[in-house]
């Protein structure tokens, strides 16, 4: 097969020059192999740092009302009170699914973002409706961006009866992974709860990734029953927890005990760097094995009028939590929503030869630049195909 | 005087159409008494959202490293580390203050800055250099913004002999307030370290502005000791300690005790929104009776890579951290950077009748919107002259 375009004068993460070789929509060569792909198109990248594409962990393209004129926040003390007003908003805007989510990727496909984990919520009332709009949407913009579908039980299984059937029908329908939240603190059933879900994910064989915000020794309670299932059903390495805040406030012997099991169980921990709760320890947890990755989570919604789904904002973000400041460390953040991420989505390694041409050229002399300046005038590549220049879609 | 110009087509804070009319560059008008200005220079405002300039209650224009190529982080364990680091890369740096400084203030007058106070460091190497360069700057970029400066002992005060008679001088070479570093952490003698300060303000009739990161208790304690110094001496009002982390850690009795002692020295406390350690916890201060205001901190330094000096941005980190997600505590975070920092740095209320027309026209619906989806396409008037306008100066 030709080649379809080689980038010549740009820079790798290591600071050397480099050059890189598109083939198919996957890289075909990288350094000076590249530099002889032969005839082909020649692009100049201008002195451009290469990096990776982002690969967002964590995302909820059904949720978003972006498109929309902006909605005030509607306060919930609790949780079940946040979860009715989303419902009770549900019912009001004025824009489908496909239109908000729409907007969305456009929004961060031109910040370089080129796969998303999207949890979709399934419930009694929405039933499969969100599902199939993002379903379409995989559709409809997967030049932009790759989407991967978790069905996720947003208002609870137990508590809202007929959602472990909707949630099966959802995997029948196209999701990719069965979702769950706060067995403990939305479900009240924690042992229900898990039942539910680890038998959807062993009947189709699908991944599982729930959504854990109880805190303290609760929490981790909840990590280790997650983990001992995991293991249990051999499904090591196909569970994630996002959020797990707990992992941030327990005594050393209970953050021991409960990264130990959630190695053993090789189970990924999303976290979006959050400001107002604990968040799980970065490099503690991947010094005990455990793997972690990252995501924006909410993105203007009922749940915050925040976010804009820029992931090397949101390494900024985990870097100023986890007071991060050496080019090493935002290294590590950065590695959050690229490579890390891109694992568990199930993606090979970024930027080798075979992977897919989803890279991105930004103005930085290197990657600690790039993840402290967060400049927006980034050129993306997707597919090999140029799908954004300075912000803005082409 | 004849008005100089008059905005038509703009909103209000409260959504309400508006007009604003500017004369001698101050705001003579708004409202219906504005349209009513005379002949004059009309200008469109395309419905814009008018919001009072952004005042930064703390920033370093003498430590910014912009303007230079990225230079990695120097790590170290301990504050002294980091002084020492600091001070090693402050003799290799190859632009002046005044080159950095005025390239800081560039990127922040473009977001819409009107003012700030600025810390300069005064130790016995540099000794008066920092101020001399960034009094210079308030000279030569008046017209961009105001600076208030606080002469800082950032290698201490006891454990830098000869400090305290620097300190001195800077006042009388033109340093607004006298600074101040961790009496205990720093200084290992917070009596000692009081003692010059509040004599040198008493001496010269100046504010104090002391940076304090001590934690916990201790903290507190400090806290309580600058409390009754500033009482004993007359000095409410004057007295504002930046960063103040350990009211984010204390028992409730403790913090009560604290907060009461500082509502009643009148005491102003600064927080950046920081993401790794605790922070003042904005409402509780607030509803105890101390004030509270919000700075940027290091930008791009010896002391972070981060920072861009956006303060809308900080306003939504400020956000973050307390879970404010409510259009009312969007408002209250953005109080933060407009009229309570204003406040601290003697400016009378924005947006009022005689005031400097200094403020900003954003593309937003409503003051939460401005601050959720924090648009760098703002227009900013200083002093009743567009400075700047989509992110650039003009």
């Amino acid at each position: 097969m030709a080649t379809d375009l080689v980038i010549e004068n740009i820079i790798g993460c290591n600071g050397a020059p480099t050059t890189i070789a598109v083939t198919g929509g996957k890289i075909s060569a990288i350094g000076a192999d590249a530099r002889n792909a032969g005839p082909t198109e020649i692009v100049d990248g201008a002195g451009r740092l290469l990096l990776p594409g982002l690969v967002d962990g964590h995302i909820h393209l059904d949720k978003t009302l972006i498109g929309l004129p902006f909605i005030p926040h509607i306060p919930g003390d609790t949780v079940a009170k946040r979860i009715a007003a989303e419902r009770e908003l549900r019912r009001t805007v004025s824009l489908p699914v496909t239109a908000r989510g729409a907007a969305l990727i456009a929004q961060i496909a031109a910040m370089g973002t080129v796969a998303v984990r999207s949890h979709v919520d399934i419930d009694t009332e929405a039933k499969l409706s969100g599902l199939e709009a993002v379903l379409s949407l995989k559709q409809s913009h997967g030049h932009l961006i790759d989407i991967q579908t978790v069905a996720f039980p947003q208002s609870g299984i137990i508590r809202d009866p007929g959602t472990a059937e909707l949630l099966d029908a959802a995997i029948e329908a196209g999701a990719d992974l069965v979702g769950g939240l706060d067995p403990a603190g939305i479900d009240n059933d924690i042992s229900g709860h898990l039942d539910v879900i680890f038998a959807i994910a062993g009947k189709h064989g699908v991944g599982i990734d729930l959504h854990l915000h109880d805190g303290g020794a609760l929490g981790a309670f909840e990590l280790r029953q997650i983990a001992e299932r995991t293991i249990a059903l051999g499904l090591e390495g196909k569970v994630a927890v996002s959020h797990a805040f707990c992992l941030g406030e327990l005594s050393d012997s209970d953050f021991a005990r409960t990264a130990a099991l959630l190695a053993k169980a090789n189970i990924a921990i999303m976290t979006n760097g959050p400001g107002p709760v604990p968040m799980p320890p970065v490099k503690r947890l991947q010094a005990e094995g455990v793997r972690i990755f990252a995501g924006s989570d909410n993105i203007r919604d009922a749940w915050s009028p925040f976010g804009n789904g820029d992931l090397i904002e949101r390494a900024g973000i985990i870097c100023d939590r986890q007071d991060f400041r050496a080019d090493a460390d935002l290294a590590l953040a950065f590695s959050l929503v690229t490579a890390a991420s891109g694992a568990v989505l199930g993606r090979g390694a970024p930027l080798t030869i075979g992977a897919a041409a989803d890279f991105l050229l930004v103005r930085a002399g290197s990657l600690a630049e790039a993840v402290a300046g967060r400049d927006r005038d980034r050129i993306v590549y997707k597919a090999g195909r140029k799908i954004a220049e300075a912000g803005q879609l082409v």
